[in-house]
Parts: structure tokens; C-alpha cells; sequence
């Protein structure tokens, strides 16, 4: 379901293609969040004229919420929203076990601390009921009921989804815990890999691949074996997850870990990685050699008025709520084709918009965001191609502009009115 | 700036065009609006691929926040909103007098009651200062700084954001007053009439028209009388406010009263109604002789998941919102080519996506919603120009399904996926 089709001779970097049921998508890339069946603020329309060919849907929020019943009554992910191309969906044990860890991403990312109740900074309330070598059960943030999630059900939910990729359900540990934690996790992660497989192998259409996760922390040894125990697998792809580290560049280092084995032990496989998107780690990580990656980030930052720009400097990000934008006549980025710069939207209207909570401007916002991760992906697919990859990296480092976010695709809009 | 094509034998409808700065108007028309600079969850691009040649800017709203200066340094509203076609702006005096009486619409239809502060039903502070000759004093619910719109302030506000057509500043008053207080605020209004006139000639930009508004309430003489003092004026224009009474049977009484006077006194200017959108105000309003109509309703019941479809017995509205269409393989209305509908999205999807709280959701009932009123309005004016609006009109009346719906216009997505 993987063909690699250059391999860079300066790093472990590679282009390729999946072929998914619903079609190929083009590596490295970068799958944007439709969380709950919808990337926010977008149609799929829109996200398919953005470029994108793969989004991720996920499995615990689908399950509580209108049910994995009712999704495969109405035809399955792709038919009830309406998405002809490909759809990953995680195993929800991400979003479980964060429950219990409290703030989903901050802790497993090394900022949060463990804790035992009370409503998280998402003010959802840790709910976990019970951790056992079966399952998790747990109580919904929607109805208050109590649900259960394992390797089997969530294969099963998966399978009900219809997704084009699987994961493998996880325990998904946080950076605060003793090295024998995350070892005891990451054992159970591999008993339950071996029960999420079987159960895919009996249960599930042919044409959903499934991938499974590598845990073991912040651990090289850990890491290393996880790694081989994914890799000796029939998983058709292998994700990264678990906590990468408190900085980015412990992050980078567990990462160049893992796929240092995974390049000895599973060439040929495609290698996802959880839950990154900073443009920074996007750039080291097609470096490291991973294929496709996920994250909230350009979404997540567009609904809070945040977009993303080349200044590395600036975390690749630049504010709009901000009061110095408010006689901006600049556009988010000079020269780029996405559908709000490409209209002229100024920097002052969008701050306006978005001090008036005008939800047009979150919708702006996202789209410039996508637009601009979309593009930086295709240039970086190019340049491994053309065997050009330290260049490229070098110049985004310092601070230059993807060059294809000024590419004119389909779905963007005519120039600019009034001539702009 | 106005030129008839067709008056019906049959009533007063008649079908046109307005000529103005930014383009035809074809008449009747509706006119979304886009109170704050933007038609809320939409892009520019949207509303003109919707049909729509006119749209409507709020005056008071745009005073506050970003105010003028700003939107006239970056060019007037049409430059600071990317839309290039014409936009109205209203005169800010529905808003500043609402301020008084409490809950906006509802007051000026008879719906609520007067009041002297405490928050309004939409959360603001009822802030007005004072009410003189000169003009309104009243309290920003942005800043809470102090303001002051009067008929030159007003024009002024409308003068800067180079609106193509601009409305006088009148006392609107609410439907539970004395006969004598809507007498007196008829007459000020009057008054006003004549400031805003002499300050548009002497200062606006040419280009602008301007209409006039009568008032009087709901008595037969004040209407009438409202009717001959701005038809004996120099407007462009005339628009219908204030109360228009507690029913539908009244306010097409007052309607048909005013549009009679009209008719006879200024036959070749154009009429707008002011804040009227429900489909079978539309459809009366256009046998009686209104060639435009602004209203939120379309986009506010959007917001609220809340669909228009042909059903009059159920108020040509379905909540999607409701339980029953958790299920529902229909899309919003059978055979509709609106983005949302000919994308194929059932009616249980979008139910789910309303309760999921997921913007997505809100713009496309706002897309469907916007094309259903879009394409009611062209086929009631090829009906007028035909001669065949009784037949429509009842037809409607009687539940049919408005033909242009099915209409594929440009900006309208491909057929449905998976062969839908």
C-alpha cells in the first residue's frame, strides 16, 4: 500500500505515494484534523481544493458522539460527511488515556503534570474509570455514560468508520512517569498491537490498512525495542506516538530514533507521526524520514486568529488579534494564492473580523493556515525529489517563503477584486 | 438610478434594475446582511456566487467598531471587505433607538415592551443618553465610550464607507407607543429627512444615492402622510420602517398602505422594506409593489441549524437542530443545488455536526439558506415579467417547491460525490 519512490541521499527523507481504497496520497505529507467528522470551519470541498488528500477523523470523539452505529447506517465516514478521499482514523487511546493525564497535548508533551480529577483546561473532567489489560472504561464528556474502549472495540469502531488507514489502540503515556511506567505501558501497547491485529485480520474490509504505534517515551532502549516489536508485525504502516519529549529537540531525538531502527527493520513501510505540526518539526521531520503527519495546529490556530507566516523567528506564526495589525493594509502573507490572501484581505480586516468574533475570519484563517502547510508539504516533496532537500530546509530556516504558496490551484479564487 | 422593466396588471409588483456605483441590482431583490463588514460565516466570494448584487453594512455597528476613519482609510467598506459588487448601509437609527426600547426586532414588531436599561435580550445594556432635535447621545456597547448620531453624523458615517446607497436618519419607534408619540417622532423624522439631504448634497460623493424612510407607525393617516413628505423630497429612494404592527395581516396592511401612496406620488423610485425576510413576507411584499427587503433571518436562522424550505404550514422552516432527523438520509430539500444540498449532506449529518457545535454546520444551513431566498427571488421576478405572479404566488403559497432552486449556478459545487 506504500511505494517509495526517491530516497534522499542526505538524510532519511523519501517521497512516495499510499494507495489508500480512496485513493493514492502523495509523501511526506501533512493530514489535517476533522476531529469530529468536519474540518472546522471548512466543506470538504474547500480542503479538497487546498490540495489535501488524506484528513484524520477520530475515533473516541466519533464513538460518543452520533455513535459509530450510526455512521456505518448512513454509509460510513466518508459517505455521511461527504469526503471522497482518504481518511485516517487514530485508535482513541490518545484521547482516552489524556483523560486521566489531564490536559490532552501538554501533558504528553511534557508541559502538563499528572493528576487525578477536576475538569482539564479543556474543562472536560478526567474520567477515566478503570485502566485493565482488557480495556479502559471510561465515562463520556457528551451523556455522562459509561463507555469502554480496547483494542478490539476500537478496531471494531474503526472498521464501522470505514476509514482507509487504522490505528492500533495504545496506552499512551505522558512525560511525568517513571521510566518502568512507560515500560509497562509500552508492553501492554504491544500485547494489545498483537490483539488489534488479529481482530483486523478476522473482522475488517480487506481494504483498510492499519498501522501500528510505536511507544517507550523519551527512552532510546525502550524506543528501539518498541520499534522492532511494530516492525516485526503485519501492520501495514507504523505510527510514533507516546510522549516525545519536553523539548523539540529531545523530540527530534526520539524521533531520528525511531526511524533510524524503522529504516533498518521496516524500510518500506510508510511512518506516521502523531500529533506534530509545527512547521519546524514538519521540515525535521521529513528529514527523519517520516511520511505523513497530523496535528491540530494549523486548524486550531487559524479559529484563534493566528496564522502561519516564514518567520521562524516568530514561531512561524504571526497573531491578528493583535492591536498592531489594526491599520494593516499587508495581507497575511505577500505574494501567497490561498483563498484570503489571493482575495486581498487586509491584516486589518481580519484583526476587525476577528475582535468582532466574526466567524468569517476564523474560517480565513484556517484556510490560509492549510493553504500554507499544503504548500510547504508539495515543496518539500519536490525537493527531495530533486534531491534538494538541504537547501530547501536551510532557506525555510531562514526565514524564505515556500515557493508554491504563490501557485494558483483549483479551488482558489480569481485575483484579487478592484485589481489587487 | 432606477428603471422599471415590467409592472404586473395584476398588483403593484413590478420587476427593475438599480443602477448603481457598484454594479446592477436586479429587482425584487433580497439583501443579506452583512452587519458588521461581513455576511457572518461567508466569504465574499460566497455571497456573489449565491446571485447576490447587493448586500447590506450596519451603519451603527460599523461606527463602533472599526469605525469610520479606519474603514475610509482603507478605502471605504467595499475595499476593506473584498466585495466588489453595491452594498447599503442603513442609517443607524434602528439600532440607536432599539437601544432604548430593549430587544431590537422584537420591540419595533410589536413583540416586546418598552424599556429604560437593563440588558436587552441580546445581552447589551439599554445605553441611550439622551434624545434631542439635534440628535441621539448613547453609550458603545464596544468601549462603552460615549457617541452621538444625528442626521449629519449619520450620512457622515455612511459618506466614509462609500455605501452605494445610503438611508436617512430616522426616530424609529416601537409598536407599543401612543399615536401621538409615533406623530411626533413621524415629524422629527421628517425634519431629519431634510438634514441628511442637505448634507449628502453638499458633501457626499455623488455617486451615493440616498433613500428616505417613512414612518407613522401603524395609522392609516401618519403612513400616508409620511409617504407624501418624502415622496415631495429629493430621495432616490424610499424605504418603509418603523413599526409595521403586531401581525403579518398588519404589516401587510401598512405595507400595501404606504406602497398605494407611493405608487400614486412616486411610481418610478425605487421601495425598500426595511428588516421584512420571512418567505411569505417576500412574496406579499413583492405583489404590493417593494422591490428590495433586507433581514437577517436567513443568515440568523442559519446560525441556529434552523433551514428554510417550502413548507408553510411549518413557517418555511425545518429545525435541523431537532432529534427526529437524527436518522435522516435527506438532504436539506430534494432536488436543490445549493453548495450544501448538492453536496449531497443528509439531514442527519448536519443534526449532528448543529449538536456537535462544529462551525461547518452553520455555514452551510447559511449557504442553503441564503440560495433558497436567492432563488425565490428570481423566480418571483420572471414571474412578474412574465405575467404569471398570481399563479406563482399561490403555487408557493400551496407549498411548491421554488424552480430555481435546482438551478446550477457558477460557485456551485459538482454533483454530490459517490454518484449521489
Amino acid at each position: 500500500m506504500f511505494t517509495v519512490r526517491t530516497r534522499s541521499s542526505d538524510s532519511r527523507a523519501r517521497t512516495g505515494t499510499l494507495h489508500l481504497r480512496h485513493g493514492d496520497v502523495r509523501t511526506p505529507a501533512f493530514v489535517p484534523l476533522a476531529t469530529k467528522g468536519a474540518v472546522k470551519t471548512l466543506e470538504p470541498r474547500d480542503v479538497a481544493a487546498l490540495g489535501y488528500e488524506l484528513i484524520l477523523g477520530n475515533t473516541f470523539h466519533l464513538l460518543l458522539a452520533p455513535g459509530p452505529e450510526l455512521v456505518e447506517e448512513m454509509g460510513g465516514l466518508h459517505e455521511f460527511m461527504r469526503w471522497d478521499k482518504a481518511i485516517v482514523t487514530d485508535s482513541g487511546g490518545f484521547q482516552v488515556f489524556s483523560m486521566g493525564y489531564g490536559g490532552v497535548a501538554d501533558e504528553i508533551k511534557g508541559r502538563g503534570r499528572m493528576k487525578s480529577g477536576g475538569p482539564d483546561p479543556d474543562g472536560r473532567t478526567g474520567a477515566i474509570l478503570s485502566i485493565a489489560e482488557e480495556g479502559v472504561r471510561f465515562r463520556s464528556y457528551v451523556d455522562g455514560r459509561e463507555r469502554f474502549l480496547s483494542p478490539e472495540a476500537s478496531m471494531s469502531v474503526q472498521a464501522a468508520l470505514g476509514s482507509d488507514i487504522a490505528l492500533v489502540f495504545d496506552e499512551c503515556t505522558p512525560f511525568h512517569v517513571s521510566r518502568e511506567y512507560t515500560e509497562r505501558a509500552m508492553e501492554r501497547t504491544h500485547r494489545w498491537l498483537e490483539r488489534c491485529l488479529r481482530w483486523h485480520a478476522a473482522h475488517a474490509s480487506p481494504g483498510q490498512a492499519v498501522y501500528g504505534i510505536v511507544q517507550g517515551g523519551v527512552d532510546w532502549d525502550l524506543r528501539r525495542a518498541s520499534a522492532a516489536v511494530v516492525a516485526s508485525s503485519t501492520a501495514d504502516g507504523i505510527a510514533i506516538g507516546g510522549s516525545l519529549g519536553r523539548e523539540k529537540a529531545q523530540m527530534h531525538e526520539v524521533v531520528s530514533w525511531t526511524t533510524a531502527e524503522l529504516e533498518r527493520l521496516a524500510p518500506d513501510r510508510p511512518r506516521h507521526l502523531l500529533g506534530i505540526g509545527d512547521v519546524d518539526d514538519l521540515i525535521a521531520g521529513v528529514e527523519l524520514g517520516i511520511d505523513t503527519f497530523d496535528c491540530a495546529l494549523p486548524t486550531r490556530l487559524g479559529r484563534h486568529g493566528v496564522a502561519l507566516v516564514p518567520d521562524p523567528a516568530a514561531g512561524w506564526r504571526v497573531d491578528l488579534v493583535k492591536g498592531r495589525w489594526r491599520e494593516s493594509r499587508e495581507t497575511i502573507l505577500e505574494g501567497c494564492r490561498c483563498p484570503a490572501c489571493a482575495t486581498g484581505f487586509s491584516r486589518s480586516y481580519l484583526h476587525y473580523l476577528l475582535r468582532a468574533r466574526e466567524l468569517t475570519a476564523l474560517r480565513l484563517v484556517t484556510l490560509h493556515n492549510l493553504w500554507f502547510i499544503a504548500r510547504l508539504m508539495d515543496d518539500l516533496r519536490a525537493a527531495v525529489d530533486a534531491g534538494r532537500l538541504p537547501e530547501l530546509a536551510a532557506a525555510l530556516r531562514g526565514g524564505a517563503v515556500p515557493g508554491s504558496v504563490a501557485n494558483v490551484a483549483r479551488g482558489a479564487p480569481a485575483p484579487g477584486i478592484h485589481g489587487a
